[in-house]
Formats: C-alpha cells, sequence, structure tokens
C-alpha cells in the first residue's frame, strides 16, 4: 500500500504488439471475447490518432502529475503511459512540455482517465492521447503515487506490460499472457469479415449469410404487413 | 407486446422529404412549432454528416442487434434506420460491416439511441450516423424485438415512415402527415430569414428589426449608466 | 434584482486583452494562480477557434435569449460575449443570424453555458464559440434579464470587462484589475518553459530539471524491481 | 403543432387501473414484456410513495408551467399527472399550492420529466411525486403548450388514458388497449413467483428450478477450481 | 490571487436571518426575483435537514480540506461554511471529525460543492450538510486556497457575509445588502399565498383565480374535444 | 477468456472480515492508505444498510442475469456478491425472489454495478444492497459470462475472496493479503480519533492540534483584515 515505483516490468513481444495495434481497437476486442474495453467515455484528442504498445501504469492523487513524471524514467520506446488517479478528476494533468518529454523517452502514446491540455500543440506533434476531458486546469507534484502496479482505468483492469491499443472506436487492454492468442484469433476474424464484406456489399442479408431467419423464428419474432 | 416486424409502411413523398432535408434541422424544427427534436446527445461521428429519408424503426434489447438486420430487408432506397433499445447502453451496435450492407440495400443513415464503432471506416465511406457514443463494445443476437413500431428515440417520438433530418445541429423528425406543411413554413422562413440577415449584417439591431424594445419596457427592464 | 441593462462596463487596456489572447488559455490559467478556469464542459464549435476580448455579460432566462439581442446594443469592437441562463438549459439560444449581427457590431466571440446551433454556418463565417452543448432547440422572448452584471459562466466569476480568452483548451477569465499583472506573468513563464522545452526535448527528465527526486523520497515513495 | 388543450380522453376501466396498481411498476413491466418503463432517473420524491391511474399528459415549454394549471380542469378522480417539457430543464414546475390543487380535483400523483420543489410540505400531504431532480427553481407562464396529446416522458410513450402505476422502482406505462391482458398477465406472474418463492426460501437454486444448467453447458460455461 | 484569509467579515442582522430561514429556500429564491439558486445536485444528507446562517466561504484545491481547518477559526456561532474547490471533486472533503469541531465552533452547517463522509455519524448529530455527493475518499492538507473571498458555489455567487438558506428543496443565497428587502417581500409572499392555498383547496381552479384564461386565449392555446 | 466459474476460493479470517467490518468504510479506506473506493455513484438502498464479507465475483452481460443464479451455488455464509457487467447498464438485474434466494443461501449483501429491483421488499427483507440505480427494467438469461474471477466494479478491482466493507459512505475492497493488517491500522486509527474528537469538540482548533498553522505559513497563505 505504501507508495511504489516498479522499475522493471515483462513486456509482450514487440511483433504481437504491433499485430494487435494493426488489427485495431473494435477487432481485438472481440478477439478476447468482448472483455478489456476501457469505458467510451475515453476519446482521441485528434480523430485519426492510433497507438499501439506496452502499458506503463500510473496511479496518481487527483491533480497531481508528479508520478507521470516518475513514470518517464521507466518507459522504454514502444511504450504506452496509462494513468488513473485514486479520485474522479478532469484536472489537466498532461501538456505539452510531458508530451515533449515523453516523445524524447520514445513513449507512444498516453491513455489518461483524467484530463489533457495544450491539445492543439500535442495534436500538431501528432502525440497520440485518450482522455477524459480537456482541461486546462492546472496540477500539483504534492502527494506520492505508484508506478507499474496493476490498475483501474476507464472501467478496465490493466496490468503493467499488458498490450494497449487505441483508435477512434476507444481504449482496448490485452493481458501479455494471452496477446499472441488473441491476435490469433484477430487475424482470422479479419479474413473471415472480408469475405462477409463482399457478400453484403452485393445485397446479400446478414440474416442469409448468417443464418439468423431461424433465430427470428425461435424467438418468436412475427411478421405481419402494415401495421401503421 | 410480441416481437413483431411490420414488412410494409407508408413514407412521404420523396420531393418532400429531400425538401426538408435541405431546409436542415434548425429550420425544420422551427417551422413545425419547436417540437420533433431529438436531445442533444445525439452527435453525428463527422461533422459534415447530412442525412434525410424516411425512418425505418426498430426497437432491440440492450447489447444486442439482430433486429437490425432483421429491419435491413425492409428498407428501401433513400430509407433512415432509427434504432432505439428497451433499456439504455452505449454498446456499439452498428459497425462497418453493417454499413456496408446498410448502403447496399440503399439506406441513407442511421440515427441510434446506443453507441456506434468503426467510426474511421464508416466515415470513409461517407455512410452518415448520428449516435449517443461511440463504443467497440460488441453486442449479442439472443433477443427477439421490433421493427416498424413507433418508437421513442433520444427522447422523441417517431413512426415508421416518419420524415427524419439530421445535420451538425442535431436530428428532428416530422411526422410523415404534416411533411408538406412543415416543408412549405420552412420554406418561407428561410426566404424571410434572407431579408433578416441582410438588415443584420448591415449592423441593423435584432431589438429594432424585430420591434422588440417594447417588450422589453413592457417587462420591465431598466437600463442604468454604469454598475461596476 | 429588477431586470436590468448596464450600458456602459469600463474595458482593460486592448494592448493587455490580446497579449493574454497570445499565451493561450492554459498559460494566463497558471499565471493567475490556478484560478479562473470555466468547467471542461465548455467545448468550442470548431477545433481551430481562438477567441479574447472584454466581457459583455448577459443573464437569460434559459430557453429565452431575448436578452442577447439587447446585449448585442452595448457590444464593441473586441467584445467577447458571455451568456448565462438563471436554471441550466442546452437550448440553442444562437444562431447564424445571431453570429451575423454580433459580427456586424465588432464582437469577437461567444461563450454560452447553454447551447448554440447553426454550427456549420457560423463556422464557415470563423466566429468562434464555446458552448455547453449543440442543439437546434429554439428558443422564446417572454422574459427579462440582466446586461452587464456579474454572472457565474460555467463555474467561473465573469464581471463586465473581465477579460476572457478562449481556445481549444477552454476558457479563462481574468479579471480587468489583475489583467496586466497577469500578462506579465504569463509572459514570464513563456520564456521560461521554451527552456524547460529544449532540455526535455533533449531526452532530461522532469525528475532531474525540477529536482523533484527529492521531493519523492520525502513524500516515502519506493523504488522495488519486478513486482509483476 | 398549434397549441391545443383536448379536454376529454377515454380511460381505463377502474378495477384494472388499480389491478395493475397493486402488482406494481417490477410486475407490471414484466408482464407485458418489458417495455413502458420510464428511465430510472426517475424518482419518488418520498420512499413509500406509490400511484396508478390514467394519464393526463401535459407538454410544456421548459421552465413555464402554465400548462399544469391548464390541464387541472380536465382531470377526473383518479387521474395521474404527466408532464414533460420539450426541452430538457430540471426546474422546479410543481410546488405545494398546485398539489393542494391538484388534490382537490381528484388528481392521484405526479409524473414530472423535471423539476419539483416543496418537497417537505408535498411529502407531509402524501401527494407521490416522480421527478427527475428537485429544485426551488421558479417557473413563468409565458409559453403555450399542450394538454393529452401523446408525449414522450424520460424515455416512454404516454398517451392520454394510458396506465401509469408508480412505486419505488419506478414508473411504467401501460397502453389502455391491452390493460386487461397485462392485468391477466401479471397476476399470473404472482401466483407462480409466490411458489418460486417458497422454493428458493427453502435454499433451492434458481439454476436447478428454473432449468439453467443445461443453458450454461449450451453455452460453453466451463467449471474449475481455484483460479486465485 | 496570492492564497489568502480573511479574518473579519460583515455579517446581515441575525433576525433578518433568522426569519428568511423560516421562509424556507423556495420562497426566499421566488422572492428575490428567482435568483441566486445554487444547482439541484446539491442534496441535503437527511432529508429533514434545514440551515440558515451568514457564510463564510472556503476555496481549496480539489481532494485538500486544509482550508476547512482553517476557516473554522473565524467562524461565529450561526456562521454556515460554503466549501468550493478549484477544479471539480467528488472527495469527501468532511466528516465527523471536523463537524465535531464545526459545532464546537458554534458553526450551524455546512454547503460543500464536493463529496462529505461519515454521513451516519454526521445525521445522528443532526449537524445539516447540502453536498454534491457522498464518499469516503480521503483528502490530503497539502495546498493552500483561500478563507473568506468571494466564491462560485454549485453554480451561485457567494461572498462572505452573504446569507444562506437551505432546506429539502436546495440552497438559496441571498446578499447581504438586500437580505431585509427579501425578507419583506417574501413575508408578503407566504401571506397572500396562504390566501390562493384556501382558494385552491375549495376546489377553484389556478386559471381563474390567477387570471390566466385569458393569456391562454392570448397564446392561442385551442380547446377541441377528443383527439385521442 | 472462455465463459467460466471458479467453484473454490480462499477467504479471509471470518474475525478480520467482521472487524473490518465494524470500522467502517471510511476508516478502512483511510487505514488501507486511500486507496480501494468504489466510485461514489454506488449508493445503498436503505440509509442503514451495512454488510462485510468475502466477495464472491460475478461478471455478466449487461441485462443478463444468469451468471448471477450460477454464482448463488457456491456462495457460503457471510460471502458478499459482488457483481458488474462487461458493458454499462442499469437494468434491474437482482430483485426479490434472488434476495430470498440469496439470503437462503446465506449471503451477508450485495454490490452491484448496474441496477436492482423490488427495492421495498429487499427493504423489508434487510438485505443490504448497493447499486448504481434502481431499475425495473428486466433481464434476460441468453449469455455466458464469469464467476470468481477478477472483476472491475465501480472502478475498484475485486479479486474473489477480497473482503468488502459497504455502509452509508459507499463500498471498499480490501485485498485478502493485506486485511489483517488493514485491521490494525484502522482499529488504530479509531482510538487516535477518539482522543481528537474529545479535544475538537472541547473547542480546540484542528489548526492547532494537528499543528497545521506551520503549513499554512509554509504555502504563503497570508492573513488579512476586511476584504469585502
Amino acid at each position: 500500500m505504501k507508495p511504489t515505483i516498479v522499475r522493471n516490468i515483462t513486456r509482450a513481444d514487440e511483433g504481437t504488439v504491433r499485430g494487435l495495434g494493426e488489427l485495431g481497437v473494435a477487432t481485438v476486442h472481440e478477439a478476447q471475447g468482448r472483455i478489456g474495453l476501457m469505458r467510451p467515455y475515453m476519446r482521441p484528442i485528434y480523430s485519426s490518432a492510433r497507438v499501439w504498445g506496452s502499458a506503463i501504469t500510473v496511479s496518481s492523487q487527483a491533480g497531481d502529475n508528479l508520478m507521470i513524471h516518475a513514470a518517464l524514467e521507466w518507459c522504454r520506446p514502444g511504450d504506452v503511459l496509462v494513468v488513473t488517479t485514486t479520485a474522479e478528476s478532469t484536472d489537466g494533468m498532461f501538456g505539452e512540455l510531458l508530451a515533449v518529454s515523453a516523445r524524447a523517452r520514445g513513449v507512444s502514446g498516453l491513455i489518461i482517465d483524467a484530463g489533457v491540455r495544450d491539445v492543439v500543440d500535442i495534436t500538431a506533434m501528432n502525440f497520440p492521447v485518450w482522455a477524459k476531458a480537456i482541461s486546462a486546469q492546472g496540477t500539483v507534484k504534492a502527494t506520492g503515487g505508484w508506478v507499474n502496479v496493476p490498475v483501474v482505468c476507464a472501467g478496465a483492469h490493466v496490468h503493467p506490460g499488458d498490450v494497449i491499443v487505441g483508435d477512434a472506436d476507444g481504449v482496448v487492454v490485452v493481458p501479455r499472457a494471452t496477446a499472441a492468442e488473441v491476435l490469433h484469433a484477430g487475424t482470422e476474424r479479419v479474413a473471415k469479415e472480408q469475405k462477409s464484406r463482399e457478400r453484403l456489399r452485393s445485397g446479400e442479408l446478414g440474416l442469409d449469410m448468417y443464418g439468423w431467419r431461424a433465430r427470428l423464428a425461435e424467438l418468436g419474432v412475427r411478421y405481419v404487413d402494415h401495421a401503421d
């Protein structure tokens, strides 16, 4: 329970991480059984933002960003900062100077269950950020916290070293242990969807393609003409 | 009360629908007496999105998109899907594959009082969507529901065949029976506003142009100098 | 308590206002001691929106924009309209015609703790607006209110003549009396940050640059290896 | 679209209304197929509040209670006022004087998708109210509206004369046409639940009683020992 | 802008304060022209809570209650603590120990735009509190703030020494300068309402008693029979 | 990732669990370093509700309570059900029949990050429940889920077998491994607070008792007379 910084973490294989990132959030979320998604209030600060990487986790006092500074020391190229606070807050705990510092350390992006500021500058840097709010509200450096311990971020559980994927659909977390398996399942899903896409594009109905007419009947859904 | 799909609905005249669409949401809303507007949490997934068409309504179990698939069979070119759930939800009930299928059936756009996903792909298709949330959260196909019955969507009542107009200001519903009348009133309003616009642009005050100085006096509004 | 319009207000020096505007919201907020920020639900209707100017304040009945019309008479070039309502509302109290009128009077932008509509047209005019909501919901002109009295807007206190600065990070209010002092402090801050930026860009850690390693120790933050 | 008061409505049979009221909200909601429930933000102002009756509907401008006064003229003993506004609002549109007036006209209770005030006095009167908010915010009488037209209240569609049931679980709407059928289904449900209750009380599991072990197997749910 | 404690404030006359308190929130709010009401999210922690007194204002860092302790030194019997934070927070900044201390200093109650904890104990003490949230979340004592400066609390402007009235309907603020005038207007209102109450209880309609039939006609509200 | 029920879990010592329960939420939360608290939207359905016990965790599809039934089989006397859903929902997933069944199995209470119904009956049973919402919205039994796996509930991480404490201040989670240590720290805290309480009751200021006058000085807080 004492404020603690864990210096070393285990990361997933780089190729697996990139593969998951290329699949995108919706596919990864489906491929691992519809779990691990952060709440939809987490939005990218610009619509083309995409990120993938290994989670460096931070748990801070609300309104205090000292531990983000402390976490940067342990980031490696390709890591993604995942920041949460012990109480809810929308304060702007991360701004352009921190983005410059994070980029200099090779950090790929930020997921923060709080606020962010200097969004025009950070967008111009093309540094991807998902946040709960945009707020100029400044923060203090007065209370200790945790780096690289398990955290809850926007309703999802994140262990340090878990794979983080973010895009316009939100943010999903893949446990390191199952990352390869999820990549495999997601890749298969993409192939299968490509075939479905062609059939749907040609006008075939999902009802027929997936065989759901039977299910409608089974569920007792009846058809009538004009009920207007 | 039994889950039901109504196959045939009556639509408004195509010219009327297009005319209302060209007027835009704010004008249509005013022209029909400031009613029929959906709640402002309904936002387009891209800022240039515009839509008009006849409503095909869907009422689903939250987190279940089986009935959207069922509804597509009864859509005609120019229709707009209006989807609501029996309990509140932000799940991503509609994604790129459904958008491909909807476009193949001629559907003009989607209004959904729930979530949507694959927003980058759907934006690239220029398929207009208004939703409560963007969420990758996947859905099941396990419970029956209703197609083409009256629904409440984002606080507005929608009958199948009602005219739907959506743009950056939100979404408005026009009952089929009054669509022509509202188009007429809206067209007159646009003409009148054009004259007002010119006078306001030249620096004339609304107070003078609309004669509201008298109303201020009537309401007992007083003028004072410096109260700082 | 009687509905009142104050005709004349005192404004800050034009150079000071412009200087604060060029500093931007986050810097101004920090420079005046992290106070005066509006709540983060106040968002610009387009992402490049920026504004600075002297506040003309309006307090209206919710859903009634008569007093915005009344306020325009007392605006001067460079003023910013700050509108609030006596009860919470998201109605679209300001639209394109009012934007045309405001621009004709030289108004630089609008801050409104309520809704706005015609956002495509207002964006095309490049007229900057910060609002709580986008809503086509129309308003009446039935109740008196106040112009140029102190108001609370989105959680911030605004006196007429206070300096308003808005950008993508939100909106901040600077009391007229301290505007010059805040400009001075902000300008110094920018200079100092430029030096920090260079050091951070080169890979130096904030921990070292700001001397926060000592604070971590003082707060009892311990370091461990692998706790995974 | 013109503001209108409909003087006469058709009500359901008194015995049916009372029967539905005695079943309570949860049972009625289930008995009609899990539809017709208002959003859960509608809460009673005191925890023992219960109501049933025929809906007299009101659609008002937000912040304006003139039409509630107008509606009282057409209420009969046993009616329930169902009030909504054309835009969202939490203003206190109903207070103790209106409650006195409503009771004098025989009104059984109030469902209001807005605010209420004087809640201590109204509770002392034992006049049941479900509302979105408690707020002292006063209202004006400046804009026309509608009485006894179909309305959307807290996400549910209400026709005048529909049966309204409210208790600590919320508010449910039963269309007049199906009220007798729903009463019948609900009564059967209560009888069946009484048997289930006894078996569950004796320690039998729902899994066994309802036969859901098979469903778990079918859905692929596996059992393991200790995964801690 | 520097953190400051103002030791001495001017209070309203004790009789006036008590008189306003006895009128209650709804009446006071109406008597001063429907202004000064805090947002309806401010709720008492027990339903019979009532308070009146002179405001001692506190502006704190979110999640930090040091300045509440500092404020207690300057409270006199009959004062009401009004606490706000510079950024939004629901942390439990006030608990039973602080309530014991406040009561020992003669403080009549607490209005806090944040959270409160130990609500069972504080309720047992019959110490009235209005708060945004109930939360056990603990706070630090790390950042300076302000005592007895003007603050914005739950959307209302409060000067130190203003009269605060709280009951089950919410919280209203009366500027010290107008307190006597508002008391006078409120007392007259109560007398008038007593007469209205009798007439309404006897079944007379507000439409007739207040003469609003004419207004309905003027607003173009029409009457029809049966539109079901 | 496959739906799984873990049959056996390890629980904390009964005396430790009861000891933590008697300390209450606020004290336990402080004693473990201000972590482990659920979000403040989790409220008891009646104000005197208190609970302590070992967590049996459930993760369900939103709107589907099949897994709660499945979990009851593995509950032992003194356990607390902790239920969460894979997507946000307020549906009433737990009602009186489930409460009867849970009580028959010895379950001490329910923590559910969703809705609950039949609250009058459950309150009459004195079965304590903390929930996000009260809603009659019924649920289906159509999708598999998880029992006794780690879950995120209302922003807090819960492992099966963790100690749960709930009262009017909210819900806190104590990891099984540190339960004894937290009980010890909490007990000491209570003793210390009893001494502080006496001193505060006698009128001593926290500023003096805790020595915070020095901190105010250090933080640069200045004192002035009258700034009104």
